[in-house]
């Protein structure tokens, strides 16, 4: 949210779907700037030592207050529109987290009144991106946890469909600003949308795709920018047996914040990758494709994995300060590549996608470094320069450009 | 507090004391600006309707956040400094208070863990100005009501002392802005202080001040600005007992705040008086003098009393409208008055301070309209533009000038 216009607009978002009838819980995020301006602060009172030394617990006192704020704004916004509303905080939901601080994850709700309150026709307005510890302290679901706390708050209450609005009016095939012939998707499974989510389309937080997937709550993302009478349809998230026309290929998703680890001459025994990943894990770098090919024979092999821009350079120290101990020859970090991948539930059925895919990005010229699939997607590390044409050559070879 | 910085500063102060071997309990109020930022908030979100509708439950939640983030970041700021330390909400607390919120009156503590957490050393960082309902929503206690927390704290602490850091290093015998040898008064009573607060000082909540005196906790009023190392002996406030030399007048206080309300021509009848200040106080008018003389005779007064500027127009239009009903002649205001004190327990056992005071002011040539007394101290209501003079003359003739 913005700030109180955008307050204003939402009230009488809200306000529109009460006079329907509807029952309602609101979850809503902090304003424009809010977090980001406590973190600052949380930073400068703490000093570097912040989260690395377990100073989260008061880190969450200061960041949780954005989203307090907008709660009471918003039911003070309603009540002004003669509806009854009231604020939900997540000490006053007892939405329960484990004690991650900063990055807390949902244990799911103890008896709060909310269901009771929510039945009787109050809105209830949620602070989103917050929980409580088992101990009594304020805990905060990490950036984007606004759609989490959405999506558990709608699993509690059992609610018909979780509405997430957002900055834009729907979930497309591909990124609209690469793709001008993109289309809104009509429905997509929460198994395609994960792919999507992990694969870099920021629509939704991926957690929380998992957990409407894990509670079957159909999840539907709709713009906040319309005014309350405007047509919305938004996408929706549902199960795949709630899609009738499956598509091949539903969406076409990009990364650049990649990079290719390559590890040359890596002595070619049992236990030597267990050394290497376990060393990454430890380091907290998350692994993504990972290939392994013997160059020369016998002894030796090269091992290729890729990992966030970030993420290579700590592998870099990692793996240079163990060079003895797993012994390698030689590290090369390309940051220059991209991922781009194509998902699609209708894979599982369809043979000759793989095929498709290669074939369109050869006619481009762009030439494919490493692969990786899953049941439903397949990605392909090309040189980041490629990116959009790539993207373009997918988007029209699996028929999703706009008529 | 103003900022960072402030809050930095007031980690010093605290680990200066900690150092010492002190468990402590530090109550915070939001940073500079902060309130009147979120009241803004508020007040735009609610509109007019905010506070005489009922919506102030939502008003505390929004309100409150202010002092949740400075909590937080003092915490944060003593832990940066290697001091064991976590915050407390309202909530946390258990600090119960009546629903009456935005104003809201502490009941009590519910058992919370507080004391137990300073026992053990780990400095507890209590967010004042807040509590919670019954039904467990926010309040808060209005204006200036961290000095009321604070109180409080100390008071379900057991603690030795409450010390206030403020923006000035103690009480003064009078406003150092218009005599400028006004003292710093070492110690001084509840009572008295008591008085101060309610004439005009601005140093204490007079909340505070109550509380402080029906739990007979000691009081320091400091100076936050020193550094730590700095002498910062500033004013105790406590009990008459624990004053050994007592002052007839301790202080000279006034307010310009005030309005002069005669109705003329009142039936003098029972049951008049009864009537016109029944009406005041259901308009929630606050009454201070009252003088009722007989002007004419038999059958008819005139009845004076004073209260605020605000409350004079309100009491103005309240009582026009029952000119009838309340049978009198005319009603006049008159804004341009101020009130002067002089405060002081000896006063209970020295004769002739009333004497001395009329005098003092009859010597500037400064004429008093109404005049009021307690136990403790004297009020004469004067023409505003003698305030500053009528001020310095009563300095001096208790004896108060500095030396």
């Amino acid at each position: 949210m913005a700030d109180l216009e955008r307050i204003a607009h939402v009230a009488d978002l809200v306000a529109a779907r009460a006079a329907k009838g509807e029952h309602l819980a609101v979850v809503v995020s902090a304003m424009a700037g809010e977090t980001n301006k406590l973190v600052g602060y949380a930073r400068g009172a703490a000093g570097e030592a912040l989260i690395s030394d377990g100073f989260d617990d008061e880190y969450d006192v200061v960041v949780s207050s954005g989203e307090q704020v907008t709660a009471g704004l918003l039911a003070l916004a309603l009540r002004r529109r003669g509806l009854k509303a009231r604020s939900w905080l997540g000490w006053q939901l007892e939405l329960r987290t484990n004690p991650s601080h900063g990055r807390a994850r949902i244990l799911g709700f103890e008896e709060s009144g909310l269901p009771e309150a929510v039945d009787s026709g109050e809105i209830a307005v949620v602070a989103g991106f917050q929980g409580v510890t088992e101990d009594r302290r304020i805990s905060t679901l990490g950036r984007g946890g606004s759609d989490t706390s959405a999506v558990a708050v709608a699993a509690a209450l059992n609610a018909d469909c979780c509405d997430i609005y957002t900055d834009v009016d729907g979930v497309y095939t591909t990124d609209p600003r690469i793709v001008s012939k993109a289309r809104r998707i009509e429905r997509i499974s929460y198994e395609e949308m994960l792919e999507m989510a992990s694969l870099g389309a920021k629509v939704l937080q991926t957690r929380s795709v998992e957990l409407a997937m894990n509670h079957n709550v159909p999840v539907r993302v709709l713009s906040s920018f319309l005014p309350p009478d405007a047509p919305n349809p938004g996408t929706l998230v549902c199960s795949e047996d709630e899609i009738l026309e499956k598509q091949v290929v539903s969406g076409v998703a990009y990364s650049r914040d990649e990079a290719k680890v390559t590890l040359f001459g890596v002595a070619d025994r049992p236990g030597v990758s267990a050394r290497i990943f376990s060393l990454l894990a430890a380091k907290g770098v998350n692994v993504d494709m990972i290939v392994q090919a013997n160059a020369r024979g016998d002894k030796q092999a090269n091992m290729v994995f890729t990992c966030t821009d970030r993420d290579s350079q700590i592998a870099r120290e990692a793996l240079s300060a163990h060079q003895k101990e797993i012994e390698f020859e030689r590290l090369e970090v390309n940051r220059d590549v991209a991922k781009v991948s194509i998902i699609g539930v209708g894979m599982k059925s369809h043979t000759g996608v793989a095929e498709t895919m290669f074939r369109a990005l050869y006619e481009k010229g762009i030439n494919i470094d490493v692969i990786s699939t899953s049941e439903i997607k397949i990605s392909v590390l090309i040189e980041a320069a490629y990116t959009e044409l790539a993207v373009r050559a997918l988007h029209t070879a699996f028929d999703l450009d706009a008529a």
